[in-house]
Order: structure tokens, then C-alpha cells, then sequence
């Protein structure tokens, strides 16, 4: 740490000598880059018009900068952020034309934000506890600063010195010292929220020329690096890249992270940011990248809205930034095709260079399947994506056992999602927020989030005596993250991941293991053994939030027909209604749906008697927040309990030509032939052949020799798991 | 009639003369045109090597020609629709390539018919009153016969006369004699499927040169012409080419139609059937495309599968015909592109040398505003579809006023559907079916259909006293359709249709109208006014199946918490739960929901008391057959009735940018200035605008003339309505 801080004085010494501008969003090495290959390539002259198409009109066009007043949706929120879209353009536009126009835009709308914002005080809808002034919330704020810094610096040569010192007095100068001041223990947490405030105060500063704000944004209010810049790139991070709030909030923060990292590049060349931490920033961007659906879309784990794909804003900077850092690769090509335009920096300019060889580009995302570690050390459990087949008909599943991954992580300790071929199948509810939408709660998180959609029922994972993980309280999840057990992902056909979790509920281990894995005839089959243990008795409830049309259940049941209640009053139960339950024993039971063209059924092992039930959320919404989605869940009272649940992809529906083929399931049958402290054996029956699963309990090691033996027949394996098929080790 | 039959007669004796093969699907002239032009369009080479890679394979393998089994979706069901595919594209391979193999093909697989369908019985899924041999229904026989006739009459010269003998007694016969003998009332019924009778029966005559086919197809039974192919031709359409059951069953209907015109066409030119009836063909396919949504789905009036579009096998086939017989037009090709393949005849051929220049095909299909008739003479009411805006923009008012539509029709008269921009937003149901899903109910018709889905409150109509349109009684509901009241199609902006029932529910008559129009501002908005008078109490509920999230409502109500109940027990009412109700007085009550990107509110004028639900389709629905899908209705006790309701387009919502704009209704106030037998006078405050909509009762004289006086202000009009915009006549 004394380096660290020696190294950021040194460089902020530096910076006096050198003051010069642009250096925010471009160096001017950068820029002389950029002008040098714009003209050929129509992406890049495609961008160019786009943002000249949005700015020019403006250019002899009074801009308002209204009073703040309404929440996200409503029309001030919506115009100051048009504001600093605007100005960044412009900076753009000025940066590469030299036209006077563009930078006396930007100096006239400061000017007007100068007289706004010393007067400002907290922001009317402000609810939070980091509230706003020229938005609801701070976090916009500094959205505003990192935004509208980059076109003060910009434009920087083409304002003058009189309107410089008012802008960055009135304009720069109150906001800054808010965040900095007002909201201290906000501005210095660990959290994505952080990033964007250091970033705004950093960008500032370097726009400004102001050290104090570098050294703020660096180092935190402290001074001592326990908060800042580094301490967010070095924290929020596992080693290999994975960010702990989530991917969906990753792609919000890669932003500030990118855009500051640019910036202190360009001031600080020697420092070599985009290598810290063994390039962490390289690393985030791919993990990223990696934990999107075919269609792009953000894995919905945590609080996730689930129409964010990699065509955001946030991911077209990011990706310009680590072109520029770390080279033109395939998969950026690839994602840069589906944005469909570039940023106008150098890495922008690198990727529509690039661009014009359509060869270049890949057919598909280079998706792998990949294992991450959580926290900062990487100790903190961790999530794996499973990924069978290639290019349209990949499914994905994914495992998580990270931590609760701060404010917006869910409690959801092993819980599954599967997607198949760009459809959800086994949905995360996702969280329930309409962004942007003022008549929603101003477009903030729904009250139904935190009393439905964060609640471990919510999920795909196990509900012990109807109470979510750690009772559904942040400050205990953050104590504790499960373990890997075992995992391989070498073998393309037979993916496995396998964790254990004893502290989500006092007293139970679960233990989850998934065997996703493509049958030599082409089927898919996902495998998951789920153990609860326990020296008390209990109410074991695990659920499946499949998306699709009910086709076929196996089993009879009673629907509720005149009448509906709720499958339970608290911890999320009372947003299920009760459509259907069954009470079922010692069975196979079978439920199929479809989603688009394909069957889905799920086989489910019942020892003993279990409760099944169908559910649907939506009860208890007053508002209508919620979408109406199903649930199966399969109830079981025990002390001991291991369920073992099969999930089939099979068959083909072809709507317009009205045929289907391969509608029914082909596992016939499910048993446990051992199930002890030793080893735990299961046995299916898929098309007429048996199936083997075997793991072992405790002794993990991958080089123990184990055996086990069925009709005389001795089954010999090395490691913690192996699958037998036919007798043939798979 | 007299006539018609002299030269049915005329041409059936032509027939012995020139018998000569092929001339079902080809004629010689056409197959000559095809082999011409072949060569050096990407397109038909595409579509060939695609036939060719279906078929090639089986020229060297056995085709198994199952017994008869399955219902839909089971395996013999889907081999034997496999078996008269591959039947087909052999014929036309072997048409177009003259490869002998193709030809053996067919007559192995017929031969393989021969030996099976002499022994049929009844198939044992069969349940309906028109059972099927090789398949459940005989529906899908007569498809059978249809294209193993083509693939015989195309194969005929490839085929050895023994075994010509063979297939014609053993795989035609035995099932021409059961559909017109065994099924000798199905055969002659005015319906769909006695199009694919008479088509299936007429064909295999052409085929095998066997003329009391020919003239059982085109005559029916009786031989008088009450039933057959000219009657079917004669009764099933308006005059305009309006198909009596709706869009969804013209596309299938239309297959059967234009193939066997075609192969009449081919066998006796002289009789000119494309110019049959005016050309009632024409017409047909161009209302059949005209009865689209952008995404060329189908309106999903009556019984309808909501992903139908004009792609399916039935419209390419259609086409194909309908170029040969009426010439290549720009709206043909437009469809021919989105089908991405062309049929290998002349139709298709002409069509693909077209499209080898894509300025040839418009950006947008030629959609306009249309107002169909109904009935033979086109005297049992209407259909009229209003179209607002242009291009992607697009809206479509889908207003019914039709007669029943036969078994497949709903009680749904005045009902209302909106379309905007590719997206249905004011629903029909459609029909509760998974057509070709052998696990939900073989494929067929669920119950929930008839006892949901075609019942009154599943539309968006008028339901009086909680019992559907002539108590749900198809036999009755045949008797009458509503009348025309006036309509006006003219004005881009502004396009207007109203119609009167009075026979639906007895002592209750109801007029509806409808304005949609584009306000100078650009908004859309959809007014609709209806009015339903009595001399005795009612319950009037007027629902509106909205699609789109719930976003705001301006009114207390009171929603279902942890229990639910049905919002009523018959008639389809017991299939909504009642999420949630309201009583309101005097009063405008607002409702907002997003669709898309896009805000939609419906303001509605409350006189006196009303009770509003909000309800959700999907209880009593032990299968989980019914789609769970919201309505909104308002509820009235009273004898005389007017609903003022104004659906308003607005705003626009960006997920990925986060930013909403024009979220909030711009209607404010709606009253009735006037409401008794002379005249209607609404009173819509728009943005602070007053929008009047004037309407006579009962003088619809387009020139009588009106006036209606306000704050001293005269405005004066001729016809039986007018609108006038802050005081301006619109």
C-alpha cells in the first residue's frame, strides 16, 4: 500500500508539469489517430453523421436546463441527461471538425449549469439515502460530472479562460464538492455506486486540472487508498475478472471503470493503468462479455432488468476503451457488428478498421463455457456457465455459488438458470423495477423487489421452512459465500459443477451437483442432485421457474378452480398463487412444457411422499409490478433429503407447417441404488438404458480410486463423480 | 344455374378427348416455362437443391407407411403428412429433372398405399362427426388426396400402367368412396373442408382421367350444384372476397381453392375459372393478404392459431397460383420475399425472375384501410380494417360486424381488435388449441375453446347480463348479422365505421362506432362510442383485453390480496379471475399500460355508477390450456347505456437507454353534451383542446344536414357525423 500511494503522488506531481488538453476521453495522440482514419470507412462516417444528425440542430438552438423536479421518466431528469449526452457529442464533434460551433455549445449550456448548481439543493424526489441535486438520486450526478467533464476537456482549448473559471466553479465546483463532502461514506464505498462517483470527481480533475480531485478520486476522502479508484478495481473484482454485484450491474460500472482508466492513461501514460492487477479491467470486460445470452442479453442474476444487452451504451465505451488497451480480438468484432456503431475514439476507430474486412468477424460469439471465482481474493465461492453445443442450438446453464454480491445480490446460494438456444428456460425473476418509467415509483426498485424478486423462492434453489437464505438479511449474507466441490469443463459433452453451502440456513448443508451433458444421440440431458442434511426436520421446498406452456404432467393434481390462495404469507410466498397441487409417493413424476419449438420435461425422483405444487406469481400486487409467471415446486418434509431432478430438451414443434415430433420425455425412470456418507448413486433409465451417476460425499480427491457395483458388474472410476451409460463410462 | 351445368358437362366430355398427364399441377405449357427459366436465378436453384436435399435421400431408402394410429403429433399421423410431401417434391423433380428415380418413388410409396387403404376402417382417434382413415379426421385425408393426386398426375408417364392400376383402385378409390359416399353429408356442406373434399375427390379425377370424379367434385353429390366446388366458390366468399369463416380459415381454404382452379384451368382452358364469379379468386387471395398485420400474421378473428402468417405452406402455394392466374404484382412480391422461397411452377417462377430485381419489391407491404361485406351477396354485414400512419408506424383498427362465420365463428358481434406497429394491443383470444400437439389433446380443438375462447367475454365487445351473443348458440347466431350504419375510408387521418345489431341479445340493441384518427400533432387516438339501448334493465359489461405491462390507473380499487375468486360462472366468466375491482361514480377513469416501447391509455367516461375489474384469464383450467392474459372491464346496470371510451397511442419508452418520454395521457375530460334519438354529441378535452364528435341516430342520410350549437359557437355538417378540433371541423 506505501507504493501505491508514493507511486500516486509521483504521478499527480507530474501532472502539473504537463497540463494540457484533450485529455480526457481522447490524448491527442489519440485524436490525431482517429482523424487520420476517418475518411473510407463508412461505419466510422456512419457514427459520424449519427452524432452530427443529433448535435447540429442544438448548435443555434437556445438548450434548457430546467430546474430539477421530476424523478427518472419525467421531464427534467430526461432533459439534463439529453444535456450531457449532448455536450459529450459536441466535445466529440469539436474535438474532430476544430468547429468553433461545437465548443460554444458546450461553454453556453455550462454556463447556464454554472448559475444552476451552486443554488441547488437536495433534489425534490430524492428518497435515498445518496440523494441527488440535478437528478433524484446521486449516482445520475455523477453520471452528469463524468459526462460533461469529458466535453469541458474537449472543448477545453476552445472556451475561454474567463468562462473555463466559472464552469468549473459553478458548474464542477458544487457537484463535486457534494459528493465528496455531503456524502462522504456514499462517495467511499465499495460499490458500483463508487465507481461512478470516483470516476466523476477523477474526470473532473483531470478536465479541471485539479490534483486534489485525482488524488480524492484515487485514494478516497481518507487519503489512504482504503476507498477510491484502486480500492474498487482492487476489491470489486475476483482475480479472473468476475464483478461481484452481477453482470448486470458489471456493464453499468465497466463504464466509469473504462472511461477513468482511459482518462488517467492518457494523463499518466507511465503508470500503465490498464495492466494493473495483472489487467484486471482486460479481464472484467471478457467476463463480461461471457456472461451474456446468444441474443446478448445479460445473465439475470441479482437485481437485473432483462432487456440489457450488450448494445448498451455503457458496453459500446467499454469495449471502445479495451480495443484501444488491449487490441482488436474476435469477440470484441463480433459484439462491436451487433452494436452496429462505434465511439469515435481510438478504439472505435481500430474496430470499424477493422470492421471492413466482414471476414474478421466471427458467425458466433466465441462463448466458452468458464469458471469464476468471487471476491478479491477469489476465495469468495464462485459461478460456473455450462455450456453445451454450438452457435444457435448452445444452451447454456449457469451454477452460482458466489457470494450475496452487495446491495443488489439476491438470495439465491446455489441456485441454477438454463438458457437454450437465446430462449430462458429456468428463469431468474430478474428484479422488479421499470427503469425510466416515471409512473412506476419514478422508475426506481419496486417495493415487490425486495419482498418478492430477492427472496430465495424467487429462484431455482432450496427454500428450507419457507424462510430465505439468512432470513433474507444482507448484512449476515455478506458474511458467507459456498464451496466448490468439484467441477470439469474440459469435456465438451459432459460439463460439471458441483458446491456446497451450510450457511444460508442454520443447521442444513446443501450440497448441489449438475451433470449437463449431450447424449451420443444428440439429446441434452441436465442432471442435478440436490442433498439436504440436517440433524432436525424440515420443510424442503425446491422450485423450478420454468418459462413455457404447459404441456403434460405425469401426475394427477387438483387445480384450484373458483377460487385461489396464496402458496404461503411471507419471505415471497404470499406474491405465488396456488394454481394446482398434488400429494404424490414413491413415483417418477413427469411435467413438460414448451417454449417456442422445443419440449422441456422435467423428471423428477419422489422418495417417500412429497407435495407438488403449480404456482404463478402476481398475488398480493396492488400495483400490478409483477409478471405472471409459472413455478413448479416440489415440497418435501424430511431431515435428509435428496432430490434428484432430471431436465430433458427434446423434440421439435414447427407451428406454421403444424407438426411436432419428439414430444415425449425419454427418462422413464429414477432411483437412488446408494445414498450415504460415502457415495451417492443414481440410476435413470433414458430410452431403455440405465443411466449411472456416482459421486462421492466427502472424499473430493481427484486422484481417489472408487468403485461400485450393479448386477455383478464393477463400475471403476478415479475422482469425486463419474456417469455411466449403457455400462460405458462417459 | 341451368347454364352452368350445360357446360360443366361440356367440358367433362372435352376431357375423354385429350386426356393427357401431366396437368394437375403442371400443364405442359407450365412445366415448358418452368424448365425455360431455371437456369441462372438464385432464388428457384435455391429452391430446388432445398426439395432435392428433402427427397434425394429416400430414393434409395424405405418410407414407411405406418398404420394408422396417432392423433395429431403422433408418429403416424406425422409420417403419413411426411409421406405426401415427399410425394410432391418427388413429382415435381421428376417433372422438372426427368429422373426415373423420382417417378419409382411415387409409385412405390402409392404402391404401399394400395395395399393399406383397402383395409381402413374408422382411425381409433377418431371423435369427430367426420372421421378420418389414415388420419383422425378426414380433413386431413382429403389433404392427402390433394397432394398424392399432384405427385401421381406428375409421375403418370414415369409410372407402368399395372401399377397405375393398382394405386388408382387401391390407394385413391377406396378413400374417394369414403368421402363421398361414408361421408356424403360432410362432402357436401358448405365449409372449408368440403373445399378440401371437392378439391381432394376433383384432383384425384384429374389425375386418373376419371370424369364422375370430376363432376361429383364440381357439382356435389346431387349433382345439381347446391353443393361442390362451384357452390363452395359461389357461397364461401362476398362478392368482394371476403371468406364467411375469417382470415384463418381462408388461408387454409384458399390452398385447396387455387390448386384445383389451377388444375381445372389446365385441363379446360376454355372455361376461364380464374375469371369465375368477377374473379372471385383474385379477390380472395388480395383480402386474404390484406387481412395481415405487419408481421403478416392473420387477424386471429374466430378460431384462429395466432402464429399463422402469410408464410405457411397454404400461401405459398396460393401465390404461386394466383401469379400464374392474375400476374405478378407488387404486394405478391413483397410476400414472396418474406416467404423466402418461391414453389417450383409457373406462379413461382414468375415471381422469382421478378424478384431478381429488388427494386421490383416494395419496402412496406400495400396495406390500406378496406371495407369488406359478408355473405354471398354480400348482404350479412361486414368487416372493415382502418389503417392509420404508414410504414413500421402503422395502426389497425379491426372492426367486426360480420356474419357468424359458420362452425369456427365467435359471438363477438361489433367487436374491435387493435393492431400498432406489429403489435396486437386490444386482443382476440384467438382459439384455445395446440394445433399438431399430440399431448394437448391430440392436436384438436380443447374444450376451453368452445367454453372460453368463442364465448362473448373473451372480445372486446359488448356482453349483456354476463350471457354471450345469442346465448352462445351457433344455430342461431347463423341467422343474423349487424347492420352497416355508415363507414368512411377516405380520409387518411380520419377513418370512421359504425354498425347497429339488434338480434345478438334480444331487446337490446347496440350501435357502435368507431373514429380513428391522427391528430395534427401526430397522436393517434381511437375513439369509440357504444351506445346499447333497452326498455329494460341490464347488465352491460363492455371488456377490453389490453396486451401490455399495467402501469397506471387513475382510480382507488381493491385488489385481490391472498385469496382470488372468478369474476363470474358461466359463459366464459368463470375462466377470468378477478384480480382486482372498483366502483367509481361521475367521473373519468384513466387506465395506462405499455406495450413495446409504447404507452396506451384508455380514458373512459363513467355516467352515474360503473363497477370496473380488472381480470385475468386462466382459472377453472385444469390442464393449463388457457393463455393468462389481463382485461379490463367496465360494468354497467342500466336500461340505456352510452360508453364514451378513448384509446389513446402515446409516448415512447427506450429499455436500453432508460428513457421514457410522453408517459402521460393527454385526454382530460370526456362528457355528453347530448345523448338522445336525434343526436350523440361527446365532448373529449384533448390537451386542452375540445374534440367534438357529433353523430345522428337515425338520420345516416350522407346528405342531410346538422347542426349543434355550444358557448353560443354554431357548427354546422352534412352526413351522419362529424368531428370538429378546437372548434375546427376535422
Amino acid at each position: 500500500m506505501f507504493r501505491l500511494l508514493t507511486t500516486i503522488s509521483l504521478f499527480l506531481l507530474s501532472s502539473l508539469l504537463y497540463a494540457q488538453h484533450p485529455v480526457g476521453f481522447y490524448s491527442k495522440a489519440d485524436l490525431e489517430y482517429v482523424k487520420a482514419n476517418l475518411t473510407g470507412n463508412a461505419l466510422l462516417q456512419q457514427s459520424l453523421a449519427s452524432i452530427k444528425k443529433e448535435t447540429d440542430p442544438w448548435l443555434d438552438k437556445p438548450v434548457d436546463v430546467p430546474m430539477p423536479k421530476d424523478a427518472a421518466g419525467g421531464y427534467s431528469h430526461e432533459k439534463h441527461k439529453a444535456n450531457y449526452l449532448l455536450l459529450f457529442n459536441s466535445g466529440i464533434l469539436y474535438s474532430i471538425t476544430g468547429k468553433q460551433a461545437y465548443a460554444d455549445l458546450i461553454a453556453r449550456v455550462l454556463l447556464q449549469y454554472a448559475k444552476l448548481n451552486p443554488g441547488l439543493k437536495n433534489h425534490p424526489q430524492a428518497t435515498s439515502t445518496s440523494p441527488g441535486r440535478i437528478f433524484w438520486q446521486a449516482l445520475n450526478d455523477a453520471n452528469w460530472l463524468v459526462y460533461t467533464s469529458m466535453a469541458y476537456d474537449m472543448a477545453f482549448n476552445g472556451i475561454k479562460k474567463s468562462d473555463r473559471d466559472l464552469i468549473t466553479q459553478g458548474a464542477f465546483k458544487p457537484e463535486v464538492d457534494f459528493i465528496t463532502q455531503d456524502l462522504k461514506p456514499w462517495f467511499n464505498l465499495i460499490h458500483n455506486h463508487a465507481v461512478w462517483a470516483t470516476a466523476a470527481v477523477g474526470m473532473v480533475g483531470i478536465a479541471t486540472d485539479n490534483d486534489q480531485y485525482i488524488k480524492l478520486a484515487l485514494k478516497g476522502s481518507s487519503g489512504n487508498g482504503s476507498s477510491g479508484f484502486y480500492a474498487l478495481m482492487g476489491q470489486l473484482f475476483s482475480p479472473d475478472g468476475y464483478y461481484t454485484e452481477g453482470p448486470y450491474y458489471t456493464r453499468y460500472a465497466l463504464l466509469p471503470f473504462m472511461i477513468f482508466a482511459n482518462a488517467l492513461e492518457n494523463k499518466f501514460p507511465e503508470q500503465h493503468l490498464f495492466q494493473y492487477r495483472n489487467a484486471i479491467l482486460e479481464k472484467a470486460v471478457n467476463t463480461a462479455l461471457q456472461h451474456t445470452n446468444l441474443d446478448g442479453m445479460f445473465f439475470p442474476m441479482n437485481d437485473a432488468i432483462k432487456d440489457k444487452d450488450y448494445t448498451t451504451s455503457e458496453m459500446l465505451m467499454a469495449l471502445n476503451v479495451a480495443t484501444k488497451a488491449y487490441g482488436v480480438k474476435p469477440a470484441y468484432l463480433f459484439v462491436a457488428k451487433k452494436q452496429g456503431k462505434v465511439l469515435l475514439g481510438k478504439g472505435g476507430v481500430q474496430l470499424a478498421k477493422a470492421m471492413a474486412d466482414p471476414k474478421a468477424i466471427p458467425d458466433w460469439f466465441p462463448y466458452t463455457s468458464i469458471e469464476n471465482t468471487d471476491g478479491p481474493t477469489g476465495k469468495q465461492g464462485g459461478l460456473d456457465i455450462l455450456r453445451l453445443g454450438k452457435g444457435q442450438d448452445q444452451s447454456s446453464l449457469i451454477f452460482k455459488y458466489t457470494s450475496h454480491g452487495l446491495s443488489h445480490g439476491h438470495f439465491d446460494k446455489l441456485n441454477l438458470n438454463l438458457f437454450d438456444g437465446g430462449k430462458e428456460i429456468l428463469q431468474d425473476y430478474g428484479s422488479a423495477r421499470f427503469v425510466g418509467v416515471e409512473q412506476k415509483y419514478g422508475g426506481r426498485y419496486l417495493p415487490e423487489n425486495g419482498k418478492y424478486a430477492v427472496q430465495t423462492i424467487a429462484h431455482n434453489t432450496l427454500v428450507v421452512d419457507e424462510t430465505s437464505h439468512f432470513k433474507g438479511e444482507e448484512k449476515i449474507a455478506e458474511n458467507f459465500a459456498p464451496v466448490k466441490r468439484f467441477s470439469s469443463l474440459d469435456q465438451p459433452n459432459l460439463l460439471v459443477a458441483s458446491a456446497m453451502d451450510t450457511n444460508a440456513t442454520a443447521g442444513v448443508r446443501m450440497d448441489r451437483s449438475v451433470y449437463f451433458l449431450q447424449m451420443p444421440n444428440g439429446q441434452k440431458l441436465l442432471i442435478d442432485l440436490l442433498k439436504a442434511s440436517s440433524s432436525s426436520q424440515h420443510q424442503y421446498d425446491l422450485p423450478f421457474h420454468y418459462l413455457g406452456q404447459f404441456i403434460h404432467a405425469s401426475f394427477p393434481y387438483q387445480s384450484s378452480k373458483n377460487s385461489m390462495t396464496t402458496l404461503g404469507k411471507k419471505n415471497g410466498y404470499q406474491y405465488l398463487w396456488k394454481e394446482a397441487e398434488a400429494n404424490v409417493a414413491n413415483t417418477m413424476v413427469q411435467f413438460s412444457f414448451m417454449n417456442g419449438k422445443t419440449f422441456y420435461s422435467l423428471s423428477s425422483m419422489i422418495h417417500d411422499s412429497a407435495k407438488l405444487f403449480f404456482a404463478r406469481s402476481g398475488a398480493n400486487d396492488p400495483d400490478f409490478n409483477l409478471r405472471h409467471d409459472p413455478v413448479f415446486v416440489i415440497r418435501k418434509n424430511a431431515s435428509n433429503q435428496t432430490f434428484v431432478n432430471v431436465l430433458e430438451i427434446h423434440g421439435q414443434y414447427d407451428p406454421v407447417m403444424e407438426t411436432s415430433s419428439g414430444g415425449n420425455a425419454s427418462v422413464q425412470q429414477i432411483g437412488l441404488l446408494q445414498d450415504n456418507q460415502e457415495m451417492t448413486v443414481a440410476n435413470i433409465m433414458v430410452n431403455g438404458q440405465a443411466l449411472l451417476i456416482c459421486e462421492s460425499r466427502n472424499d473430493l480427491s481427484k486422484i481417489s480410486q472408487h468403485q461400485f457395483e450393479i448386477s455383478g458388474k464393477k463400475m471403476e472410476w478415479v475422482g469425486p463423480y463419474a456417469l455411466f451409460y449403457n455400462g460405458r463410462k462417459l
